[in-house]
């Protein structure tokens, strides 16, 4: 029956499961706040013609048709959006005149890609995503601003610890320039495939497929193994002997953006030069974000900067940087290890008994009193014994079960994992700091 | 261009309606969870054999395809849910063995109906759901639960009061049964065009299509006019002079439900006859609610409970209950209507001011001080005069603006309402409650 129902890519959680997603996306959405980015939405659907507008995405996409179409009707053709970029580009142009610029938002959405399935790929899957969007320009300084806020948000999430890498497009196409390469996405499309196939495979791609001489070739690649965590890869780069404007434009964009991080603690952004971003459309900074010791998932994170997206025209430059963070990516994978566990099955904190059938309002006036200090609780639905109502509770993980009436006439409260009842009064009793809400524990000692 | 690229049924709203939406689903989803239900979620997609199932239903649904097939998959055609109940039907299902019953879930997610557009009508809406599913039985007193928690959680939302009218679609199928009516969905359907076509055509069209003489004609809408904020509508239903053991149950379930909530305010939850909720799956009680003064608008939130569409083939009944809020439609009427208005139009509440480009990290060290208490703010990106940098604070509304270095060799904080400035330390300052988040404000005087 299960394996019926199942839709392969569309994964779905167990509400405990949900449980733990849902707080994560709270821990995000009030950490974006806390740095002042404004919350948007955007309808699922585009208009094809808008989706497509990149030419060259590689995104499968899931048009839209409605089951009773009326003939009159000649409606343009719809798809689902595959990332929440494209959308953002398509606001602003339609809102922008009721926006403020630079324009800080983040948006947390599920986006659809009609891809084949497989581990850490889903075809709908959640991203929380922010961007920074100009008005004709839009200072550098944002372009640092995003590592450290994802540093900042992802540190706290209870998922293994994320490294950083970053790079930039001038610089990695000043240096192909500089070599005397013109198709530079063909290039860096195979270059991009580096840790899929292979040093070899990948030469021999770019004599084959771009027509490098062996030579180049090897250049191409020799700047994807410069990497440092300060400055330093600028005189790493230099040394390859390699010159083009570009590239000077990209090694200082790049040691800027490295300059303004020095607070953050060593090593949590890292220049990478084999990083690319392959076939988006970024034209600046690029970054991808990996767990540590479980950089096989591939990046959880990823984003850059991109001076053409959100323009109308080319006579309004609106451009923009940001990034994404791929939560389902990282929470399908955490929970198929079992590395995350919730500390209850329930937001029940306490279950209220039902003595009797005649007793049913004072059950529900206890719980409401709990309640109204914030105590999430439920009442028992039947007089079922109480040796049922606490195993309901057990089953759910709900650490008390309340009895509003006892032999001894007053109301008691029992903590169900240790047995120890009390006395109690629903007007002013409180559970324990860490009782009151569910926990959510990351347990790296499973594995 | 803003039209050019508006879709029709697809409402997108501003970040500060995006803050008042947002705020309201987390006061929805925290008084959920104060009432101890689960958070469940569910993929986009049901398999369109899922979505017809029911057979009857009128909603227009939206099938996907994928824009690059690859012609040797066999894949079975999907399309978007239209509900969040038909899906909740196909989870307990697929997931029964690892989920516990009575199951209390609450679903909050948008959905997709390829109708006609109108106001209140959307292509694209949020619903938020609580459901009570029972393994092989279900008590009644969830029945009664369920308005009553609507009233709960609808009561402090800013919006116009909800009063809520029930009814139970036994008492109405006894009803025509004893009046000799066999097409009980046939007449049920016309009935409930009563509110949109009048009683004269309601008549007709109960002779003409449903073949009842004037007189049964007659006798099937005068039930509609029963309403009562008690009990009374048994004996006003009895004197009517129709009897059916199935009248009876109706009658007696409806009767326990008004009984469990005498503790409500007077009138906040009604009996209201004529409430039918034609096309759906429902088998007992229905609920339907309506904003007070805006009952122009149409149901704002419903629900019923069902015995059959959570069963898999009938020897698993899976009896259930639930209510569904129209997020949306709500929200998408008061905006139109100008009645929900945000305090400001951005989370952050204080906007850290830049001095000098060599001053950025003493800017950025305040805004994390301010931060470490909760504190929304925002640092400028750029070192412009003051004015230009107050100018951007006071277009998104954003109360404070914060100089980390004066002339006096301090920190100072400005409320830039009021214009007054003072010394202030981020390390203890902390805005007056009502400036800290943003507030939202439901104001019926605009009309």
């Amino acid at each position: 029956m299960s394996k019926q129902l199942a839709i392969s890519g569309f994964p779905e959680w167990l509400p405990e499961q949900r449980i733990i997603e849902n707080t994560i996306l709270n821990q995000i959405r009030n950490k974006f706040e806390l740095f002042g980015f404004l919350p948007m939405e955007t309808r699922a659907v585009e208009p094809l013609s808008q989706l497509l507008k990149q030419g060259e995405t590689d995104k499968e996409i899931y048009v839209l048709r409605r089951l009773q179409t009326d003939d009159e009707e000649d409606e343009a053709e719809f798809g689902l959006h595959f990332d929440l970029t494209v959308p953002l580009a398509r606001y602003v142009q339609q809102y922008r005149g009721q926006l403020n610029f630079p324009l800080k938002r983040y948006q947390i959405q599920k986006v659809w890609r009609g891809e084949r399935p497989q581990e850490g790929r889903y075809r709908e899957f959640y991203q929380a995503d922010i961007d920074v969007i100009g008005a004709d320009t839009l200072p550098l300084h944002f372009d640092a601003e995003m590592p450290w806020l994802l540093y900042e948000v992802l540190k706290d999430l209870p998922i293994p610890q994320v490294h950083i890498l970053i790079n930039n497009r001038k610089l990695l196409e000043g240096y192909y320039r500089g070599l005397g390469i013109e198709d530079i996405v063909g290039v860096l499309r195979i270059v991009d495939k580096l840790d899929k196939i292979g040093e070899e495979g990948t030469l021999s791609l770019l004599v084959e497929q771009a027509g490098l001489s062996p030579d180049t070739a090897k250049q191409c690649l020799a700047i994807g193994h410069i990497q440092s965590d300060d400055t330093s890869f600028v005189d790493q780069v230099k040394s390859l002997g390699v010159r083009h404007e570009l590239l000077d434009e990209g090694l200082d964009e790049l040691a800027f953006v490295m300059t303004s991080l020095e607070d953050l603690p060593k090593g949590a952004v890292k220049v990478d030069l084999h990083i690319a971003r392959g076939l988006d459309y970024y034209t600046g900074m690029v970054y991808e974000g990996f767990l540590q010791g479980h950089e096989s998932l591939g990046a959880v994170c990823s984003g850059g900067r991109y001076d053409d997206l959100a323009s109308s025209s080319g006579k309004n430059k609106m451009p923009g940087v940001g990034v994404s963070i791929g939560i389902t990516r990282i929470l399908g994978y955490l929970f198929s290890k079992g590395l995350l566990q919730a500390s209850r099955k329930t937001p029940t904190c306490v279950l209220v008994a039902l003595p009797s059938e005649e007793k049913r309002s004072l059950t529900r006036d206890s719980a409401r009193q709990l309640r109204e200090r914030g105590i999430c609780c439920e009442t028992y639905h039947l007089p079922q014994k109480y040796g049922k109502q606490i195993r309901y509770a057990e089953r759910l993980g709900i650490p008390y079960v309340w009895f509003p009436e006892t032999e001894e006439g007053n109301q008691q409260v029992r903590d169900i994992r240790l047995g120890e009842q009390s006395t109690a009064d629903p007007a002013s009793w409180m559970p324990p700091k860490e009782d009151l809400n569910v926990q959510i524990e990351y347990n790296d000692e499973v594995e």
